[in-house]
């Protein structure tokens, strides 16, 4: 009989999990058994290290809950997170690219009429968002929906308050039959990833920024067309080249202009000065066989 | 500015790791980016796997508390407990080799004459583990403490129990100045690892058995020595071949020779037939500069 050694262990530990169910999970499972020994054959990884690793994960996992989800947080960080967006988003060079989806989307925003104000309330500084969004080929889409949400000016978004009484910093657009959209909201701000969890415990023993720069989330789920999950980041803001969830891409970086009180971007008027930032979002078609990108 | 793409990601992912305070952190940090990037590019995973994969920990770290720790069984079943240990006890051939602890050891056990019964009340047959412990030159080591647990034949360890009045299946041996020890507990058996959890739940979508073969547990921390963590193994149990957590190592496993009743190996009387094993722990001298064998 062949027990174990350190030279045939993760031999039969692959062998062990080929047995699944599934040709995927299978797949998955050796796969994960052959990276994870190499790492702790790589460090020669020590007992106290081992521990140390599983307490962590054990307090990653006891801090999450409904609200708050450390271990896409310690993803994000790691750059997993947008590893697996570009993986499964190899999108043409001419279509805008995707990035985190990140843990604050809420499903179900309200729609909001072009040019409808989505930070009703919430101070900061006006911000008109306006441009197209287009087939791959350049051609205007009409009636598509596009989902937005962003943090306020202290860098909280709506699902880390307590209950609100209505949607907060975000809404549901949608393109008129030119292909054109306006949001209107406030500027936003870059700020810190949570700190006084064990990601936050992990990135303060590095020289790693923990912020993220300014930034606005769009989902546009439009039929035929590939599922679009991106941000636009403000240029010129503090964080870009150092986002701590690695998600600044070339082609999502839009001018903040400012403009002086007066007549708004939809025609409507704003008695104060403001920002306007102009964008055409560019869908690419979804493969005829369902086959991601 | 060179943003993200999923070309540059891995590396620039690895030289803000490498910004930790400590060499070695940065060595675990970089490592850690590098080998989780390997895995998730090899098997292209997929959004819904990676989402699967943080629920998946999640649960693990909620189901995990001061009782249980799914985590640690999630690192035996993966094979990662048991490389741990190879690397951190490279121990001479002739040294008696060290496998897993396990969840289930307990400190500061009573201490037990030799020949002493530690299965007292339990249910089971008989049985005495005799035997010396020596050094690696063959000489027997005198006042060397064995300290000793197992589950009962339930597959019971005494902390999976709520409170127990005294030490149940576990103490303190000591060997006599001639190196000789004497044991005197109930015979183990195979068990199954807890099924009712997230590691459990992966187990069930593989063919892979999910029990132990029959063990007892050895804990030697002798001054001047490496410390050895062992188990020894009956020989012909199930399982022996298929131990889930990758425990069993040739050298371990040993004879349960059956006995009528009469007198025990301690020369004391045992009424019923009974069970012998014998058994010589060989212990490796500390490096002189401490360094990990």
């Amino acid at each position: 009989m062949a027990f174990v050694t350190e030279e045939n262990l993760t031999d039969l530990a692959e062998k062990r999990w080929a047995t699944a169910h599934t040709p995927r999970l299978a797949e998955l499972t050796t796969a994960l058994v052959r990276h994870l020994h190499a790492f702790a054959r790589e460090v020669r990884l020590t007992e106290d290290e081992w521990m140390a690793a599983v307490e962590w994960l054990t307090a990653t996992g006891r801090i999450s809950d409904d609200k708050r989800q450390e271990f896409i947080l310690a993803s994000d960080v790691l750059g997993l997170s947008t590893l697996v967006v570009q993986l499964n988003h190899r999108f043409a060079p001419d279509a805008t690219p995707a990035t985190v989806l990140g843990p604050f989307h809420i499903d179900g925003s309200p729609p909001a009429p072009y040019g409808s104000d989505m930070s009703d309330g919430v101070e900061g500084t006006p911000l008109f968002v306006t441009g197209r969004v287009l087939g791959l080929d350049g051609t205007p889409l009409p009636d598509v929906v596009l989902d937005v949400w962003q943090a306020d000016a202290d860098g909280t978004y709506e699902s880390q308050l307590a209950e609100v009484d209505e949607a907060r910093l975000r809404a549901k657009y949608r393109t008129r039959s030119d292909g054109t959209y306006c949001v209107r909201t406030i500027a936003p701000l870059g700020y810190a990833i949570p700190m006084d969890g064990p990601v936050g415990a992990l990135i303060g023993r590095t020289g790693i920024s923990h912020f993220r720069p300014a930034h606005i989330h769009f989902l546009i789920d439009h039929p035929g067309h590939d599922r679009l999950i991106t941000h636009l980041f403000r240029s010129g803001s503090p964080y870009l080249d150092s986002d701590v969830v690695f998600g600044t891409k070339d082609g999502l970086v839009v001018d903040f202009d400012e403009h002086p009180a007066g007549t708004a971007p939809d025609g409507s008027t704003v008695d104060t000065p403001h920002l306007r930032a102009v964008f055409d979002f560019v869908l690419q078609p979804s493969a005829p066989d369902g086959t991601r990108p």
